[in-house]
């Protein structure tokens, strides 16, 4: 997949952008979070239906922090532009994405109430609160670091598994999940999300910031492939 | 004005609410933000209107923060059902009335590029930070305490001017800002503040947080009134 | 060790003191971690030496966040008496118990410089990340009660290891653990952070805030077993 | 008074220090505050005693935020060096500082037990919760320049005060407020804020962050200028 990765990357963020210099310093981080074998599994389609269900209940609750994230960034923001789209982002998750999610975990058997009634799996706790707890401590950069593994993230897992030779479509039953993150919709998130990345880098970092940043980064990355450890082993 | 205030009250709030025993715990300071003479001359009319043009700018720049503190709350949600009702009030303030404030002041010849290149004045900054922070240091209930002599009085005080017989409507240059915190939408927003506020309360408070929710308030009600002098003074 | 739990228990909290009905509010969740087998082997002195390194050093890079946690609590402060308790436990932590840990470590022939250079656990970010974050999301009671399964924990760990006829003191490599835990001054520390922690829910609390207290306190005490379970495995 | 400046400032940062260049960016807001009537009447003891009692009592209340600021710094700290510094600091100001303050006011004939019934005056509010909301909306950074208009302008207040031909320090009761900020013990304090201050610039700044510390820097220095009014004529 690393060579796919190459051939995808420059569409969604340049090779000087803070989101690509970040993602390079974390070394072999990253590639085992985007290439980790609960992701290849949902390329080939031979990812366990239970697997994949433990992980839709854990997306539904990990959203909600989510959203708390964005509320958190539209607070820390220093610019009217900036609390409109960060305001805008929490109205998205929670107006549009969140009944996208419900619905989409319906069709397969999984009600909202019971989502609500699943304990956080520990990968869950540790994400979120993480994210949380730096965006609190740091400033807005930071809080937008900690989230970009994963919102950047999935979208070049999307893009890369959907240029994959060895990713099948036909008959997959997560090639919804698959189109979802590859498409134009998702990628545009993703874009923007990286733009957003360098004016705040722009406007608030500088040279020194770079190893925090990076740290933050890599933790966050680090937290991600534990997300995916928790789906395919079913972590509680 | 005491006596409308009396009559116009209990459709706003019920005598237990706990927004009824906030505002019963602030002894004078509660009429004196009420009844304040700017209020009493938006009333009846003879607010000179550099003092309301004065206020209208401010009243922009405190809108920023308040769409920051309903982000906060918003963060500071517990449950699902609080973080929604928090990130709609931000998208309201950003999408809708911050757009509306705009248009009402594009009206008075302000426009928002103007706004925007306004400093805060001293007052604005006082009441702000200090909602903000209290809801920091403390939790959601404090936030929404510290909000509202705000959200709950500017309600009180459009209905209570427009029920005062002192208050003309006629050739009054401020009757449609009367109308308008009058109205059944305004009110409405300030009922279903009231009744957050009772909810937050049983679910984390109890007898013992009174004293200090009371000072909160207390302290929050007499910024307002700071704001009210803000405006009447044309002060920086 | 249940039995000697029972008994220790009662001097180190009384029945109805918060700490008391949070703790038995977890159900199984709280002697999986005072009885977890890291615990006992401690307590028998067959905890393989790698494991005790292992957790040695990942409790060192918490203690940082511990001090965090209490200068947090120190702003969140709402009397003058509150602060500088925090304060005080700020100090200790940064200028007494830090130096301890690391002339403790130091015998272990651990250096502070390596344990400063090795990378957070995840279960050392998942623990110190939650408590933090929800001290942040919430108020200082929650902040508390997050650190409570720790700071009073410990104390229960040591009292019972230390009163169990399980435990061998002589030739235990890690006697010295049982005995500071299990001493005067920790249990001390232990009985003014319960008698805080009524204090505050006096002040604060009420009978709507237990499901949501007694959340945070379970979900903490889950992420200490983690921090066992991550010593035990050595887990990175 | 500002040839005097010119001739000490040297002594306390160098030209190039992040807190100069903020000091220059103020324009005339910096000589508005460091050379308020206020402090010239201090220097030559012509301040009427109620003005100073006010302050005084204010004063007292502000440093309990000013301990909460630090703790603040402490739980922002993204070392464990600058943790240490700022604890220390908290602790300096909770177990000497106030000790001090209360003594100093017990010779004015005011009580710590008056002082902690007496409200908080519109200004205390304003400065303390712009202060500790801007290092919570922001970073460490943020935080520190917030407070800086207060840290180190009183060594220069206090050393220029020492060193203006204006001054009387015979007779003048408050010769003793004028050596305290003059003497070797806080300037010292006041460098080692510089010098934070730029190390942290190099670490979390850069040019891009100019615009918006100077802002920060001059609201602050602005609310500090209505510190002094407020105590000149006994604001509540």
């Amino acid at each position: 997949m690393t060579d796919t990765l190459k051939n995808t990357a420059p569409e969604l963020f340049s090779a000087d952008s803070l989101f690509a210099r970040l993602r390079a310093a974390t070394g072999p981080d990253w590639p085992a979070y985007t290439g980790h074998e609960f992701v290849r599994r949902l390329g080939d389609g031979t990812l366990p239906e239970q697997c994949f269900r433990h992980y839709l209940v854990q997306d539904y609750l990990f959203l909600i922090h989510f959203a708390r994230a964005y509320a958190l960034a539209a607070y820390k923001s220093d610019t009217l532009e900036d609390l409109r789209a960060a305001a805008r982002t929490v109205s998205a998750l929670i107006d549009t994405e969140m009944g996208l999610h419900v619905q989409y975990c319906n069709r397969w058997g999984i009600s909202e109430a019971d989502m609500a009634a699943t304990p956080e799996a520990a990968a869950t706790t540790a994400y979120t609160s993480y994210v949380l707890e730096r965006g609190m401590a740091g400033d807005v950069l930071d809080l937008y670091v900690a989230l970009a593994p994963c919102v950047v993230g999935y979208a070049e897992i999307g893009g890369a598994l959907k240029a994959d030779p060895a990713t099948r479509l036909e008959d997959n039953p997560y090639a919804n999940w698959i189109e979802m993150y590859a498409g134009a919709d998702y990628q545009d998130v993703a874009r923007r999300a990286v733009a957003q990345m360098d004016s705040l880098f722009q406007r608030r970092g500088g040279p020194g910031r770079m190893t925090s940043l990076a740290e933050t980064f890599g933790r966050a990355t680090r937290l991600e492939t534990g997300f995916w450890d928790m789906g395919l082993k079913r972590e509680s």
